[in-house]
């Protein structure tokens, strides 16, 4: 089975549904892992970025959040969050507006350069927050995190500020490049041995470090040792995709997130068809696949919600709106022009980024965050 | 030089810019090639999907876009253009809206199957126009050029109608993938063959052909002979960008869009910088070069526009908003945080579809179709 029938009709363009059950369980799952390990769940709403699908994470108890930019930072705070952590290297260019949201709730900043500190500690208000973000080998941003002295100095600096200094805060992005579970598992703890070491740093020169935060799906689902760590901020398990399929870090009951096409184009000769479903409804992350790049597989439904994959019918090209599906023979000659296939996305968070709204399963419309990028 | 001190103060997150001087010489150029080759300009309005660079096109004496979705059909008809060909396979959910437009302007459909044709028929105006869409190798959509009998057949169906058969319309996409200027000349004029030995059939068995439609940018640029093609419809043009230029398409002049983006991190011993700029500002196309991946390159401003590439300036990575630099030590040393570094994106429709707006050089804005996907 493909799409319900009261889903049918409300559908002409390409449209992410959302499978609200699977989001409750994913969130469940991680509220869980975060109680066994002890740990704050502070999870990152930049994968959603949907008031509704907040309040799901509030009634599991969750009161901290963290994002990725100031819009998002005031989209959630509007809708009553009074405690989040804006989880991307302070951009001093809008410092206005986190000056103002600083003074309306409790906010968090990150930052890994004196200069970054310095241009904050004049604007914002007192009392801010302001983690210092390690680098613990991913090689993206943040001090490095054997650079123990230049950490030392930009705490010391945040100290002698009206800034409050909050501690030490880590992506380990590269899990999602990871082979294996045992791989994520290994760059999980060396990571905490990092931040370990890097805590016993500063407390032999009496400076104590209140949290130590750390952020990636892949480390959160898969690993149970979370010593010296206080927060975790994990984020696109709310939704996962096909990147967190092939990492063995969801089940195939995890994803909950795909995207509903409809077929414009029939070519049996050459095992495809075409959606109407490009780079600007999927965006353009892809898997390598032996096959060839993968960007998006098939989910069937069923009406308790999403179903099973078919690893058989993949999005293998995409341009600007249109979509190549390849399928097997008997699956073509059940596929009509105008029909619906449905795509569980390779990275949901840049998917879900591309649409003001999603569709429940029920038929109803939550709304998102308008991403386009507005006029300031 | 970077940017100018009246735009410093307005950007505070990747923001858009495009010279519109360039964009000017861009229609300009194409303009001039069609009046050579004796085709219609019909310029493919899906990479800039703005009113007042569809203005300037009319100042250049352009009356007949094509576009590649309804939306923009609406958008465009609604600032007074009467002329348009929705360029993409017919989505057969859309054909109230679909109906509705082709009731107020002269609308143009292309289909390569019996069931949308059938569909259409049913549903528009009298007289709304469909092209047959040809495969000619590029192997997305349409009917393969070779298959003479089921294109006949398409026509035959299409005159038995109330539907005005248009004539043949093909995208030869796989000039974007040529090595050279001389492969996107044989790819085109290969394509001019196929088109030519589709319209022979028809003719021979007594059918007219009113009009050949062609429309790849780089085909456009490059080739010169263009016998038997009545119109072409490039899009990217206007804009140009990194496949354009490294394809040899345009000159160091052409690009006319780029992202400036905010510094937010210094990384001097990696030889990089990290920007607020990532996936959601870019989009995550790429160009494969020699030293890995580059999603973007950086571009210098004069007081008069853009001006040089800087080829040792490339976006390497890029993660939801993250963008991590490379760039030589000289550079970085010139680079603080907060400064802002503007980066020519790889493929401009997918870059520019991220936004609702454009930054003029002069300072001012220029809204664009809000792309996000909205609800029906």
């Amino acid at each position: 089975m493909t799409i319900p029938d009261r889903l049918q009709r409300r559908i002409q363009v390409p449209t992410p549904l959302v499978d609200l059950n699977r989001v409750r369980r994913n969130i469940g799952n991680m509220a869980d892992n975060a109680d066994t390990a002890g740990v704050v769940f502070r999870p990152h709403f930049k994968t959603h970025q949907c008031r509704e699908i907040g309040r799901m994470f509030r009634k599991a108890g969750v009161d901290r959040i963290a994002v990725s930019s100031l819009k998002m930072a005031e989209y959630f705070a509007e809708d009553g969050w009074a405690d989040i952590t804006l989880a991307f290297p302070v951009n001093i260019r809008q410092l206005n507006g986190i000056a103002a949201l600083s003074r309306t709730i409790r906010l968090n900043l990150i930052a890994d350069h004196p200069d970054s500190i310095h241009a904050a500690a004049n604007t914002v208000a007192h009392g801010t927050g302001m983690f210092i973000e390690i680098d613990a080998d991913y090689g993206r941003t943040g001090v490095p995190w054997d650079r123990f002295d230049a950490i030392r100095k930009l705490v010391q600096q945040i100290q002698e500020t009206p800034l409050a200094f909050m501690g030490l805060l880590t992506h380990a992005g590269q899990t999602y490049h990871a082979n294996s579970r045992e791989e994520i598992v290994r760059i999980h703890e060396q990571t905490i041995d990092h931040l370990h070491q890097i805590r016993n740093d500063l407390e032999n020169h009496g400076i104590s470090v209140p949290a130590v935060s750390i952020g990636d799906t892949p480390g959160c689902m898969t690993a149970s040792a979370f010593d010296g760590v206080n927060e975790i901020r994990p984020g696109n398990f709310v939704f996962f995709d096909l990147i967190m399929q092939e990492l063995g870090v969801c089940t195939e009951n995890g994803p909950a997130l795909a995207v509903a096409c409809p077929v414009v184009g029939m070519y049996p000769d050459r095992g495809e068809v075409a959606v109407l479903g490009g780079a600007v409804h999927f965006s353009k992350e892809q898997i390598h696949t032996p096959d060839g790049p993968c960007y998006g597989m098939e989910i069937d439904l069923s009406e308790s919600g999403f179903s099973h994959l078919r690893p058989s019918c993949r999005l293998v090209s995409l341009s600007q709106e249109h979509g190549i599906v390849r399928m097997p023979p008997d699956r073509i000659r059940q596929t009509r022009i105008g029909d619906l296939l449905t795509f569980v996305p390779v990275h949901s968070c840049l998917t879900a980024d591309l649409y003001d709204h999603y569709l429940a399963l029920d038929g109803s419309i939550i709304p998102r965050l308008n991403s386009a990028r507005l006029r300031d």
